[in-house]
């Protein structure tokens, strides 16, 4: 940690930040520079996280240099972390889709569209038997039949199951359905459901929150990953910024620095982030190209009629037109879809 | 509802969009435009809401006219809600000060600062026993010994206390200590948890999230309403935006916002929005002239030791000042503190 | 437009809203509804723009209906606009790519770069002569002496050149040198600037501002077309939001939604976004998959000793690259680069 | 300057880059920590300005530690600057209110309002003559017959005249007329238009930009002070956020931070940041208890028939009222009005 005085901090003043520094465990390297004096706190800086450092009188500012992150770092582990899931995997050279509605409604349509898309080339079924809807009048999902109904359609087709976990209540029943559990963007700050996810040690699936930076996504899945459990599926799915032409944002660029900064698989979720079906197929190639392990598309035979996310939801015969759009891209880049 | 058609819509395309909305049970107008044709969705659009209607051939746009939310809506109640919580209320011409350390710690620390804060005039301790932390490596804080602590402060003070709740399963162990729920800026949208809250019945202290609308915040309010709770008090924090000078962006607009739409109580917390203490006292008093009904404020006796937000906390002689300086500024427009 | 008003909006307060509308030349349609009443005006809703309706007593809230911009619009013009610029065009199926250094600094090494971003493929050279620089202490470019250099470049290379324009005196000089003026995004809202870039005639490179909305980018270039000029390349070079880890976000889906709203070429510049030279390759790849109709990117051939943006800037090894690994994505979607 | 290394940067990489800070006339500390080594370049840091030292191989990170504005800070001049304009003054312990017209439209309506806020205590006279439109098709300000009837209002009322400038071009024209140039959100990073300014010699009101830092507004008035020319007042008037309830954010903590860091005199200009004149009457109170040293408020005659901003301006009883209001705030703090 790097500590910035005040022009004007006294010695007094510099005395009692060593002291408070040394009394943590660390030592500390002063420099008396021509404008300013600093302070390097060399050792475990995760000591110094809980102490008020930017409160002691004469500090001006503090710079931390270690990375609050660990488990999920690349310096923890280099190579990438591959996640098998049923007969399938994801975080390797192959780029697996994650396709289905937004909503269970009925299990013959959820089944229809499990075979649909799986004969498209989707991986994994995605589908919500809880719902976080921002309205309390709106529908919340079928709960636990939901969940039969998404289990029945993973037997049939043998797609493994994506589905959204947001009580911590919730986990046991959902870990018996499920083969990843997904957290939703408006819960990656919450950190009992992490820990929860944690402790079930099923396959998690974890959504970027709508302001959430990519290091406190970073130490959202280090929550889930003290509990000994590193299979984390990383997900951007929009930020929330000025421009109103989306729903929100969708951060390309965390792609690449996600890669960089952790060994997890990162996937793309285009149909949150723009919020209408007809930006998703430009968006979803993109994410291809830019390097994603994955992607989450909502499919729904009969969008006009879906309980929830109609606007943003592709037909099967899109959604195969866009994979085969999108294993164009892959050949391009030397990966296969 | 107003549904904006393409230029280019078809007649098949008008007619299916009415059809849609007819089925819903809504009257339909259409106005014939120069330019586009425009279609009028009269009636309850709450109906609507599950509707993608903005995925139907032909439209454009759709602009809901309705508000969605009803019980917390000032054309629902019109006068303010004034909530009596112990021998205090907030939400009328008082204006109330809630004040603590962020975390309980020890027990003789927390009767001390409450004596303290009461003295100075606030009406209410807070603290957290129950800690949401970016970091699982942090200080989680001392959950039900913690309440304990909260408990005796406030039998010894007569303060009633405020102290956030974080997962659905401490919902009726908080209640038994707690005389406000608080429900943190990361939870905001964590639905579940809002409707345990609005079950539980007691006053929430409900916190704007980073990146939560004012909409959205009345829409999240009305989950605990609709659970049959009104005694509900709004909390400003801070905004995230890309000024990175503070730690998040105090909307002090929020507040006439708020009171033109709402009957409900509105605090302002500006101790969590601009993260130093320095910055506390002016943000605190623009909060008592731009009308909020009470404020949040972190106080703590020995902030270079304090295990959360030290660098944030006032010390109980500069919260006193400040009482001072507020008190003035509450006389001037008309009010009292 | 439509006209929402208040629930307890008087019969006076209508019919002086009404009057207000038909004053201005515009029909008024009133529809009394459930809750509301809603006012259609019905007309040429940009005599309007002026009207302060969401003043008037009785005025809820104010929506329109037509797009304030027209020339640069697809309803004005639904075949997309191909610009012919030396032997070269933007918007038609061929992805262009202009490349060059952040600001030109001598002769030599510009020819040395322009030649190599050629052999790479790159059909238009960029270069700062005149610079925007945040710090009045930075260097501010070479003026002049930088235009005649990038016009021996050009004449060497057969390129035509794309440079910044910062202020309106300088007008004439830049035109007489550049091929293409480009509008920094600074500048973006500097309206007198828009209008003599107009006037000039010269094809215009328009960025987006770091806080500029769609909508206001298309009412920037409106200011340049209603001067006769509609020459004008459009250009996402990311905005600014919360996150840090990049300089600002760069908003791909800002291509879809431009390609169905405007008629004009779309270009990103993936240098600026990012800020980081690692980052660009992935972020130009998939700005190729998005649709972009070209890319903006800093090709300096000695980074370290560069005088502006060496950290974001390719050598031309790296740039060849990246133009055989974009290639393989154009033809992947079809198209050719 | 604080050089973070990666973990594996080779030796040949720290030789490097001690040798290119070297060269810039800086001395090198290296301290080599537990997890990363780390480079503290000792001297003036505006010599690395140009550097790109975080495009070095084996460079993970880089953090300035001095400020990068010089002439605008604290550090510079520890004294609060007091700039004297006609018979008045602004910075001192006197709060100032500058009022009048979003735009110039006739000269007796103008004399009118002069009159009007002049007797309910306003000190400046504000009016556009060149008004930056986001449509060329709305109306762009009377120009120079708008500057004269300023010049006539200011005559007979004593009070002396801010008004905007937006073209280089204008800079003598205006200088004649104003005795506050105004620089608007817009152009604050107009970085010639700043120079021009800076050399007019005028005072000059300058407005941070809709995405400006107060990092960034401090370095644009730095261009203006490095041209010899420190008679700048800042002005906050709303940031762009993802918040669509008000038009921008009033940022109100920006006052404590600028106060702070600058000895420049701060403004807040309510009407722009909040856009409905309902909201102006709590931003200004507010804006009066945080600290600031004077208020920019739009106000007309009859706001119905304004030519521009009609929905933010207030009439004069209610700027009289505001006024009043204020003033007791004022008291209340300490200061006068």
């Amino acid at each position: 940690m790097i500590i910035v005085l005040k022009k004007n901090a006294t010695k007094e003043e510099v005395e009692h930040i060593k002291e408070k520094i040394e009394a943590l465990g660390l030592a500390v390297h002063l420099s008396e520079g021509k404008e300013r004096t600093i302070i390097g706190a060399i050792g475990d800086e995760s000591k110094l996280s809980e102490a008020p450092l930017e409160a002691l009188p004469g500090v001006e500012s503090v710079m931390p240099i270690q990375k609050p992150y660990k488990l999920v770092s690349r310096d923890f582990k280099d190579d990438p972390t591959v996640i098998k899931i049923g007969n399938t995997d994801i975080g390797g050279s192959e780029i697996r889709v994650i396709a289905g509605p937004c909503s269970v409604e009925t299990e013959a349509l959820l089944i229809d569209c499990a075979k649909k898309v799986k004969d498209s080339g989707a991986k994994f079924l995605r589908g919500g038997a809880f719902k976080p809807r921002t309205s309390p009048y709106s529908f919340q999902g079928l709960g636990e039949e939901g969940l039969k109904y998404l289990r029945s359609a993973s037997d049939e087709t043998g797609l493994p199951v994506v589905t959204e976990l947001m009580d911590p209540r919730d986990t046991e029943l959902i870990a018996e359905y499920a083969d990843v559990i997904q957290i939703g963007a408006r819960n990656m700050q919450n950190f009992r459901l992490l820990s929860e996810v944690g402790k079930a040690g099923k396959p998690v699936l974890l959504k970027r929150g709508l302001s959430g930076t990519i290091k406190e996504l970073l130490m959202s899945a280090e929550y889930i990953a003290a509990e000994g459990n590193s299979k984390i599926i990383l997900c951007e799915r929009g930020i929330r910024t000025y421009e109103t032409a989306t729903r929100n944002t969708l951060d390309l660029s965390a792609v690449p620095i996600l890669k960089e900064e952790t060994h997890l698989p990162v996937v793309i979720d285009p149909s949150h982030a723009v919020g209408r079906w007809d930006l998703i197929a430009p968006m979803a190639k993109a994410a291809i190209a830019v390097g994603a392990d994955g992607l989450l598309i909502e499919v729904h035979s009969d969008p006009e009629n879906a309980l929830c996310d109609g606007a943003q939801s592709l037909k099967p015969t899109k959604f195969d037109m866009l994979m085969k759009d999108m294993r164009k891209i892959a050949t391009a880049i030397g990966r296969t879809l």
